[in-house]
């Protein structure tokens, strides 16, 4: 083989892979945004013979061939080359390592799972779920040892969704939080909870979708790149760096539920966008890792987006389009407002500083559950007995309990953590942000383009050139926790007086 | 091969076939509807790479293999698998006969044209276009060669888009048409207009979409399987028989362009929900030809829709939702209105009594051209002369004349014709059907089910089961064009008092 052919097959793979990627985002987006309830059916046989063909060309042996021939001439590849090389070979030497008529069984279980999943939250009844999860449970003990042998089966999954990061790194991360913010989390239950009614006034969706317009301009979406539609869930999807999506959902009694979802996937998508052109098309195109992504999301939402120099600078805006709603509020108000924090049952309406309980809680049942410790059928009593102990708050039922999260009947374990790990280096990215320049005082005028820029040359820009662990090295220097738990201790000593 | 086998290979190949175009279905359909403005790039680099995969899976020398074996084994087959042998059987063949790089190029030249075309149209020069369109005939003339070298170039290509249509057929059928409609249209042309300026006054968009839901549930479209979203031009789009979208274009001054659009647009829905979900997911999927298609769609907006007993029916309801537009207004006076006819200079913009004379300068060209007997560069020439001709009007410049229609910028010879040809299937199924039944009774009560019921019957159920000679064999019996011409004369000495 010529080293030019090589290369010509990896690209053209690649676009491949590109192509089947984009069909399988226009068929999902048309599903939860305008597709008629009735037709998920065709939609599930066309995805079903994409991934089928995605499979066939990531196990393909000359795939394998020609990446191994690649490998070989690594020397005379130029850093892009090397990079599509290394990860594209990792990614297909762990597909492989999954027979196929697993692989297969293994999708049609996940589907299956979705849909009984669905039925037991509806109902709240684990017992319907559970036979469902002891076979996810199964699958992916085993694919943990197909991925590699030589680990933990639990950092073998971690190590999928987050490269680098294993049992002994969160154990040391989640020490530090626990042992920080349990007493943190304390302190603020013992004080006043401050008013937030008025966010559950009357706010018309044609206003709030008034107010997302405003707010991606604040973020500097471009709207020619960067579209915003509706779902249930909100979302961000991309196709490109110059076609990415943002969803959000309008809710009449709830003004922060969309602001929030539009900054947050607004976070998302600004990573998207920023990443540079030239690995498009490629296996290096989009966000490094679901940690890295969710630092990004969450740094504009909480770490912007509720910080009382970001809410003075919208809420003009926001008293323009809401005069009547907000006409007795101040921005401090607001503030306060869309801070407060209490211990509660469901992680997605978590706040900022219990929001890493709701992970520890599903990280511990997951470790047990992939080490074998924990069987299924105990997950109920475990989790009720975490959040008690975690959070302080009593489970009511499994639909807001065990059943309330997607990640483990998608098949995803160790996919939660990333979460809390996000949250973590934004904190330290904004703590060396502030060393090197001024934060607040754009911020607080509504201009964010020195931190997007800051965030862009650090992080977006790399897509996956680097690996995670590189960006969140380049980004954050030596991962510190402390960072997140001294910006948590100092928010909320400010707002709650501690 | 073992017949069991290379059934299960029929089946596999017809899923990816059907997967790729759902794929490429989904990413147009969101490139038209909700995608950002400057996404074009990333989209286009799938459709062409999923366009690719396409062919490769048509001229696979194992797919022909394939179906070689069952054709040898046709008698053992069921009538189901013997016409996916057939029709499958025949595109394969229509497609290995062009060259794969030709077929790349031609794929490559069409996507160019259409954007050429964009350009000379908005500047009105056609010499911008010159070049593109001689190329774009050069390569049909081939191509037509290539599908069949005993026929006439012209005659071969027509048969790709209404197999059994030629020269001699439609010869036969413009000939009735001119012979019976020009006298027509000028005893029209000597009679006073009616009045429809009421059309043109503001019709609010948001009472116009309510009033295409109601038009949705007159045309009994469920939409839990028929969706309608909004574009620039109206279009029908199918994924499966239980999956099909229609879009429409509301004018704020023009009421009868978005309801003869979700009428037009319905019919063709109407169609594709009715067929038989036996043939889901196989070559026979969908309507079976454009003509027929189309003489669905014509009919249910032409026929029925601007018939006096459908808008009698459907008038409370627009005087409900357009009270003051439509207060001086009756039914007779709407339907007088929307049936207003005169010759003018944009097809898209006909009556449907003049239509036809547009689509017979068409013909005239196309013919000319792929015959050779026209050089690219006399076509504005020839079409002025022609409009002038047959439809008396003066054409003012290229954009409002040979610019007008994407077809041949697509690459389309050869498939005007079918408009026409639907016009007329449709108007002798009418002929038919009001020999069978009461047509006009239901449908001055609103009521389009035994309509829709006799159509489902002696069309569309087949898909493509049965070809498009056997559907209108079946529906019309053998095609008459006087039956077009007499509804149409019947229906303008009415409108018009001749």
């Amino acid at each position: 083989m010529e080293l030019q052919e090589a290369l010509h097959r990896l690209e053209d793979v690649q676009r491949k892979l590109f192509a089947y990627n984009s069909a399988a985002n226009a068929l999902y987006l048309d599903g939860v945004t305008v597709a008629p309830k009735d037709t998920a059916e065709g939609r599930g046989v066309a995805l079903g013979v994409l991934a089928g063909e995605r499979h066939k060309i990531m196990t393909d042996p000359a795939l394998a061939e020609t990446l191994a021939f690649l490998e070989q001439h690594k020397g005379e590849l130029d850093r892009l080359h090397a990079r599509q090389v290394e990860e594209l070979g990792r990614s297909v030497r762990q597909i492989t390592r999954i027979p196929a008529e697993e692989f297969m069984a293994y999708a049609m279980l996940t589907n299956e799972a979705d849909d009984v999943w669905h039925r037991a939250k509806e109902c709240s009844d684990f017992e319907l779920f559970r036979p469902v999860l002891e076979k996810l449970v199964e699958y992916n003990r085993k694919f943990a040892e197909y991925y590699d042998p030589d680990k933990a089966p639990y950092d073998a999954l971690l190590n999928e969704y987050e490269r680098g990061v294993d049992m002994a790194y969160l154990g040391d991360f989640f020490a530090v939080l626990r042992s920080k913010l349990v007493p943190l989390i304390k302190a603020v239950g013992a004080k006043p909870q401050p008013d937030d009614s008025f966010l559950h006034r009357t706010y018309p969706v044609q206003a709030q979708r008034e107010f997302s317009d405003y707010l991606m301009r604040v973020l500097d979406l471009d709207r020619a790149h960067c579209g915003i539609g509706e779902t249930e869930h909100p979302f961000t999807l991309n196709f490109t760096s110059q076609d990415v999506r943002i969803t959000t959902n309008y809710k009449v009694n709830d003004v922060a539920s969309s602001l929030y979802s539009v900054i947050h996937e607004g976070g998302h998508a600004r990573y998207e966008l920023d990443v540079d052109p030239q690995v498009e098309y490629t296996c290096l195109a989009g966000g490094v890792s679901m940690g890295v992504h969710e630092s990004q999301s969450r740094f504009y939402e909480n770490i912007i987006g509720r910080s009382l120099p970001f809410i003075k600078a919208i809420f003009p805006k926001m008293q323009e389009l809401f005069s009547e709603q907000l006409a007795d509020v101040t921005a401090e108000d607001f503030w306060r407002a869309v801070n407060r924090a209490e211990p509660s049952l469901i992680r997605i309406e978590a706040d900022e500083l219990t929001y890493c309980l709701h992970i520890m809680v599903r990280y511990e049942i997951e470790k047990a559950l992939i080490g074998g410790t924990l069987e299924v059928k105990d997950v109920p009593e475990t989790w009720n007995r975490l959040y008690k102990e975690y959070l302080g708050v009593d489970v009511p039922d499994d639909a807001h309990g065990c059943l309330q999260d997607s990640h483990w009947s998608g098949g995803s374990f160790g996919y939660f953590p990333s979460y809390a790990l996000g949250s973590a280096y934004g904190a330290q990215m904004l703590r060396n942000m502030e060393a090197e320049m001024d934060v607040w005082g754009p911020v607080g005028r509504g201009d964010l383009s020195a931190v997007t820029a800051w965030l862009k040359e650090k992080v977006h820009k790399y897509g996956c050139l680097k690996t995670p662990a590189e960006i969140v090295q380049n980004a954050c220097g030596d991962f510190d926790p402390t960072a997140y738990t001294d910006y948590l201790t100092k928010k909320y000593t400010e707002l709650y007086g501690l």
